[in-house]
């Protein structure tokens, strides 16, 4: 990247979740749903998933309320429940508050029964997977979390956009390493990764994307205008029909499995956003269940640190397991402020004109 | 691949099956469990997965018993069992029938309770993953099975052999369609694929392996002295480190959750067979706790046409689906006989003279 610190300012956390929040109020959003938002969404930028953070505020969230196609205060109602499962409508709301508190539902099943699935269907946006299987953590629980999204990504052998992204993330905790925190999409590379390639003049690598006719290519222009691959690339030798089917699998979790939308009725870029058009699914099970939790936890350190201690390979000197660069990321951001590209600062403070909102983001 | 069919001899599944179980019966298994080993390994070849089936029957199971490496007749005891989970020590036994009968309680604690979750600790090499998640498929239930292995993998940015195979297998039901069952290796490719591409002498793609010193290699000979990579190659760029992270996923909730081996602790291939080295874990949840089942089967059928009726890419005519190929050859090679490489087919025939059994396979 040729970007620098200087293109970044340095904002106090608490000061950035209140704009968030503030934000989210004025167009209609309820406090505790707002304030949730803002969590979520201060938690990415926290983790140094800027491209998940509050970058995405206007465009994904107060901007759909404005244009009506995301309801401020939305009906969300219970689909089915069971002692081990719960299923969610989420009313074409926010993502992130309903997620959240189906994921905590489901966390307080999984506490009692031991495990526990659900979802949540007629769902918008829920930032990153991360921060809901993460919510597991200090509970002795291993947490799962997944969603469908916007259609980027072409099967393996084919040239349709059928997938999104469609992450998946899993969190397990240890004791005095930071949590074992996966959190990845199962396509290669994010869509945003083009629109950088693009805007540097830079070749992609091969295995991210092909053109529009389903032949692979380096170029980004081309590749806007094509698909992006699964992760492991194009065909089968190097695995792409693994990461096909891990976003396929996700499609079914999040989409099928809830009663929401899936395959070729999910978004795509090109249409806007469709109202309701993602689906979110959740699982948590009990750590002792199946051991000791501070034994477990205790042996988690061991697995953790036998891989960071491990040989390295020439021109590095280390090695990091899932979820630890996000961790000192975000010990360093809650010290010395959350990094907002100027860009993405000033985008803030004209929305906040435009709201009649004030700005009082303090710089750190 | 340069081997044709005349390398092949096609056996009836039957006598397959007896046979197999022949030759554990001799080394002193017991016949509930040697027909599971039987029914586990004669389903890796009719689904093509070769590598899986009775190839490995002498090197991995009766050669090990011979040795004192593996237990015949392991005393198995349950560590732990709640409403919603089970974990097992497999006494060293062979990881099949243990395998077997610990994902058939679970599936009856999902079926009771809605979800389940456990594992098998000091076992061994149990086969295909795929064949314990495809158990649910008829139980109104998703199935999810994992194992680690033998370390063959490196993790991101190290050299270290410190990961298995590790692989994950989802199974989850449609109506008309075939089952989705993704069964799939964390690293890029398996060591066998090394193998191959050396005595045919061909370049491996990159992102495959890495030399004794971390570094990527195109080599077979010299990939075979150093580390696959995982799913998505070397570095991040393309991912490698998803892989990386769901390689170490499945390595936690096999070794580390059921209290068995894991990290350093896991067995080299140089150092042969580690006794009881090897763990499996299991999920189960029931489909009607999320939707009607029978709702639920029909939308998956939609869902993987979608998929298959995509538009192919060019010089492809076909997009297959998870579980696709592997269910055609089965149904194939049900009617047709299973293919037995001939030195796969002469090394079972020798084996029967060494144990003094009869060698009574038909061929079809």
């Amino acid at each position: 990247m040729a970007e620098t610190l200087t293109d970044y300012r340095l904002a106090r956390e608490i000061d950035l979740k209140a704009f968030v929040a503030a934000a989210l109020l004025e167009v209609g959003v309820a406090k505790p749903d707002a304030e949730i938002v803002a969590e979520v969404l201060v938690a990415a930028d926290l983790r140094g998933i800027e491209s998940h953070g509050v970058a995405r505020l206007e465009s994904y969230y107060v901007g759909r309320i404005k244009n009506g196609l995301l309801e401020p205060t939305p009906r969300v109602t219970t689909v089915i429940e069971t002692p081990t499962s719960l299923v969610v409508d989420g009313g074409n709301g926010l993502g992130h508050p309903t997620a959240k508190r189906t994921m905590e539902a489901i966390m307080a099943k999984a506490k009692t029964s031991g495990a526990a699935f659900g979802g949540v269907r007629n769902s918008n946006h829920y930032g990153i997977a991360g921060y809901y299987a993460m919510l597991a953590l200090d509970h002795g629980l291993i947490g799962v979390a997944s969603t469908n999204s916007v259609r980027y990504g072409a099967p393996t052998y084919g040239r349709d956009m059928l997938l999104g992204t469609n992450p998946l993330a899993f969190a397990v905790p240890a004791k005095n390493e930071p949590a074992f925190v996966l959190d990845f999409a199962t396509t290669t590379v994010p869509r945003g990764k083009l629109d950088v390639y693009g805007r540097k003049e830079k070749n992609l690598n091969p295995g991210w994307a092909i053109d529009e006719h389903g032949v692979e290519t380096i170029d980004p222009n081309v590749a806007l205008k094509g698909a992006l691959l699964p992760l492991g690339g194009l065909g089968i030798d190097s695995g792409g029909h693994k990461g096909f089917g891990l976003g396929l699998l996700v499609d079914i979790f999040c989409g099928v499995l809830t009663g929401g939308k899936f395959g070729s009725d999910l978004p795509l870029l090109s249409d806007g956003p469709k109202p309701g058009g993602i689906s979110h699914w959740f699982a948590a099970f009990r750590i002792d269940g199946f051991r000791d939790l501070e034994r477990f936890k205790a042996d988690m350190d061991t697995e953790l640190r036998a891989f960071k201690d491990s040989a390295k390979a020439p021109g590095h000197d280390r090695i990091y397991v899932a979820g630890e660069i996000e961790h000192e990321k975000t010990e360093f951001n809650r010290k010395n402020g959350v990094p907002i590209h100027v860009k993405v600062w000033d985008g803030l403070e004209k929305m906040a004109g435009t709201l009649g909102i004030p700005f009082a983001i303090e710089r750190t």
